[in-house]
């Protein structure tokens, strides 16, 4: 068989095999996939470079699907590859099979997890990222985007950083086939309305049709010999394209079509391609000469925040695979101080923190361990992102800086007061709220070695050393920073000083409290917790419902403890003001914990 | 003083009064604002039509300030046009003053809280299309924007719905002053870099110097005569600029400059403009004709999803105020029930999430009542919007569908199981999950009526419908379907007949099972919680943290009740299947529920 006739028979065999697979399922996008089918053969034929017996092989090429509704057409390439037993192929959607409804990397080929449109694009763009300026690579990125996640500004967020990295190694593939879930997209077949934005962005675009094989193949040769600049292809498709009865229609989208689209198409085939595997060489590493880690004086004064990035630099002085990406802010989260440790591993992502979770997701597919901050508050920008890193099974860590109301003057659109119960909510993650400077140190050491999404959270405030530079604060733990039988306060971050002047006043007259320092949000020191026969009052600098005291109050009921608890959080929208005036405001600073402390002692010797 | 003068008088006197307020709070954003000094000036002196005693007025003109943190232009703007005294003026930043770090419309002529970068133009977008599909009348749209928030992919998300809804009504400023937080932007002063990328986008775009106040004036004039499409002035700018000593200098983002920059400037002017009304006559009203509220039969099967496009058609029918907007997934959120019933009042986001809660912001500025829903998987995509939207007291209601892993086959990037805990956590929030036909109708009524931000969370499943349509919802409180006196379990939605079941199997090996549906998860019946005398189950098809579990935790704790409390909820990441071996598999079914009860009554028996 002649090229030409691979990719038009294999293309056929895609459409078949989407076909069938949904038919089984009795669910799932064949139409989409269908429109999508050449472009996706002509690459696995001819273009693709990988190494199946080793997708983590650094050399490999990277194809993302950006339109992960598209899965059967992913899961029919990997048959086409190979990979994929006929067998396993007719396990389509069902429990307990790999080929889930949208592609999931419990398919060793699959990278990423996609599904939640206008993500693929970004994460390909981390992806090239690392193979210019990590792994120093020339392996390449596919990225196979719809037309209808156009719309997503994280696309354009992608579009920018491509063109402004150069990234010359990312080829983005845009399946024009006209019609979104509900309709026809904005711009329909207007092939121009895509290209001109992207070359507005800096992208070379070349616009074909996307059924012709040939036009399909030379594109993509264009796209690899085109230096300086990201190349998009844009292909005008049919959904539904081969089966008479759905292709160009409307509400066919999201639907199984009848088996009878097998004979239209021309039958089962069973072509497979032997897809020639990169030989590339070695990645780049980079040397390390050990990290000078920073020790604070008890006593003295330093932010969380600047802490973060002090103890960033020595990791990155330890270990040559930290990375260390920023939304425009490095100056406010201290990642800057990383910056200037190892400019080479730095990535400025600017003002766009969809992206910046995007490439952190990308280059830690490579191996890559990297670090991504900027105000708590604009995590929530890519809260989508966080969310979908977890089905990723990547492995991400986070510093969100400026948590609370004790930021101050600048109001409540830059305090971080949700940040705890979105990074809590996250399947698998790791939480972390330290108070002063050197358990920040130990807890960046530690997320270095964490799997999964890790959160840790700084705040503006220079704020006292409390703990000595030997101390250890293990993921789980909790620091008992006061002795107390008749109150515990249980709180974490910028309120643990004041828990400690509450504790102060109340022992004057006469009430003894406990102090634990809950550093570790989740997972939570459930056994402290649940040890303590005494009631509880719960501080935090966020808001209520998520956070510190629902931790604590989750972690008591797990472990079947019923001590009367009081939670103190915001409750109510901050304004501007100093940081102690804020805190007075929303009741979680000494006086109010105090107040409470004495409120639930009373209430228990009332009971008892 | 001709009005040449007087535009750069003004301009000078804005730039002064950024330094003298930031000097006296010691803190703010001098330097960005005083690079938007000379823009703010011609427009306010010369092209703005508003009634500062009205700042509700239909006709006015609106200003939205997408870089908010230049909030010292904002309060200079509004004491040269009079209705900010001196006294006020410098309460800057302070505990109580009304002039916060970033605007907040506790100012009357703050329409929207913006601070977050990248919000303001997708917000204005949406009060243009209130101005060309709502209200219908001629008031414009102006928007300064800095070129740092460019990077946002939603800026583009609003670049591509104002040309797409053809928005001439809508002028974007953006102030080119080259430097952002940390640096220098992407583009520089490179002001074709946003031209031509807003032209491709379908935008008319002017390149001027931006302190030059008679091309101002001239970008302006051109701007209002520009039909068909969105105008932009691209203008390139100084940081800083008046003020030898910081002018274009980096390093000085974000902290106030001595206060002899105010000589430089040439000393302290007191002028005041006097900004003329607008006068276009009454905005458009929708006639309406009465809604056709659905009722549906006991015993039937209706997905929640698809009566709330039923109620939403009806409440649409009821009030002229009510407008939809959907996230190109109205088939499947069924606002396209709403779409049908009632076209001119719908308006289609595409797949743009933050652009879609951004425009429901703007909207709801000129008194209209937006709905909006897309999956609840994907309300996360919009997730700092909603943040904000809190902050400006905005005033809209949402609907999550596809909630939780009863979805099936698609998977878990289409899973919402966050949303409970983002809603929740945002300040003021009402979060309803109603589990039949006739609770989400009357729910849906109900949100109408609501102030702040609701959420309605709405599953893909046909459920039987167990309440009668004459049923009534209160927000706040709950339904006991069951009595019992055992063990209460207590839920909400999908998993409401899985609890049923569970107190049947449970009936018959004589343990008395409580059923509580929680429909009101914010503000939940605390008062019917704190009551239970019996161990409490608690079940949701959502992530443990911050969900209905920790909710009941919360109303428990804050009521002083103790009883023992075992949270099911989905705790690893879900896969693709059937529905019920999904449910099953997460531990929050039938079989999951009835196994925890048992439990919890043996320890309660172990205990007495």
């Amino acid at each position: 068989m002649d090229e030409r006739e691979l990719w038009r028979e294999l293309g056929q065999q895609l459409r078949v095999d989407a076909v069938r697979a949904s038919a089984k399922a009795g669910s799932g996008h064949p139409t989409s996939s269908m429109s999508a089918a050449d472009l996706a053969a002509v690459l696995l034929a001819s273009h693709f470079r990988y190494d199946f017996d080793d997708p983590r092989g650094k050399g490999n090429d990277r194809l993302v699907f950006s339109k992960g509704h598209a899965s059967p057409l992913v899961y029919g390439l990997f048959r086409a590859a190979g990979v994929l037993s006929e067998e396993e192929f007719g396990t389509y959607r069902q429990f307990g099979s790999r080929l889930e409804g949208h592609p999931v990397p419990v398919l060793p080929w699959v990278d990423v997890a996609t599904g939640s449109l206008g993500q693929g694009l970004p994460i390909g763009v981390g992806m090239a990222l690392a193979g210019k300026r990590l792994d120093r690579l020339p392996f390449r990125v596919w990225v196979i985007c719809g037309d209808s996640e156009m719309a997503e500004g994280s696309m354009w967020e992608a579009a920018e950083h491509a063109a402004f990295y150069e990234l010359d190694n990312l080829t983005a593939i845009i399946d024009v086939n006209r019609l979104g879930q509900r309709g026809e997209t904005m711009h329909g077949w207007d092939l121009s309305s895509y290209s001109d934005r992207l070359r507005a962005f800096g992208w070379h675009a070349i616009e074909i049709d996307g059924h012709d094989v040939e036009q399909i193949d030379a594109a993509y040769r264009e796209a690899q010999t085109t230096t300086g600049k990201p190349t998009a292809v844009v292909a005008k498709t049919l959904k539904g394209k081969g089966y008479s009865k759905v292709e160009d229609q409307n509400g066919w989208h999201g639907k199984a079509v009848a088996e009878e689209a097998v004979e239209e198409l021309g039958g089962i085939r069973n072509l497979t391609v032997d897809v020639p595997k990169p030989d590339h060489g070695e990645p780049h590493r980079f040397e390390t000469s050990g990290g000078n880690w920073p020790a604070y004086e008890v006593g003295d004064k330093v932010a969380t925040r600047k802490a973060y990035g002090e103890a960033l630099a020595a990791l990155g002085g330890d270990r040559g695979d930290v990375v260390v990406l920023d939304g425009e802010v490095s100056n406010s989260t201290y990642a800057e101080i990383f910056r200037d440790a190892h400019p080479e591993r730095y990535l400025e992502m600017y003002i766009a923190e969809q992206q910046m979770v995007a490439a952190a997701v990308g280059v830690q597919v490579l191996g890559w361990k990297p670090f991504s901050s900027t105000f708590a508050a604009f995590l929530s920008r890519a809260y989508d992102f966080v969310r979908m890193a977890a089905v990723s099974q990547a492995t991400l860590a986070f510093c969100g800086s400026h948590a609370g109301v004790s930021i101050g003057e600048d109001g409540p659109s830059q305090m971080g007061l949700e940040d705890l119960a979105e990074f809590r909510a996250i399947n698998g993650s790791t939480v972390l709220y330290p108070c002063d400077g050197n358990q920040t140190t130990k807890l960046v050491r530690a997320m270095a070695d964490l799997e999964g999404i890790s959160y840790l959270r700084t705040t503006r405030a220079d704020t006292e050393v409390i703990y000595s530079a030997e101390e250890e604060f293990p993921v789980g733990g909790s620091k008992t920073l006061r002795e107390g039988d008749d109150v515990a306060i249980v709180t974490a971050g910028i309120t643990v000083p004041e828990a400690l002047r509450a504790a102060d006043a109340l022992a004057e007259e006469g009430i003894s409290a406990r102090v634990i320092d809950a550093y570790s949000v989740k997972p939570i020191d459930a056994a402290t917790l649940c040890s303590l026969a005494m009631p509880i009052v719960t501080v935090e600098d966020h808001r209520a419902e998520g956070g510190l005291g629902e931790a604590v109050l989750a972690a008591l009921a797990e472990g079947g403890a019923t001590p009367h608890v009081a939670v103190l959080a915001v409750r109510e929208l901050p304004h501007s003001g100093k940081p102690a005036e804020l805190l007075a405001a929303a009741g979680i600073d000494a006086g109010a914990i105090a107040d409470s402390a004495r409120h639930v002692v009373q209430e228990a010797a009332a009971v008892s």
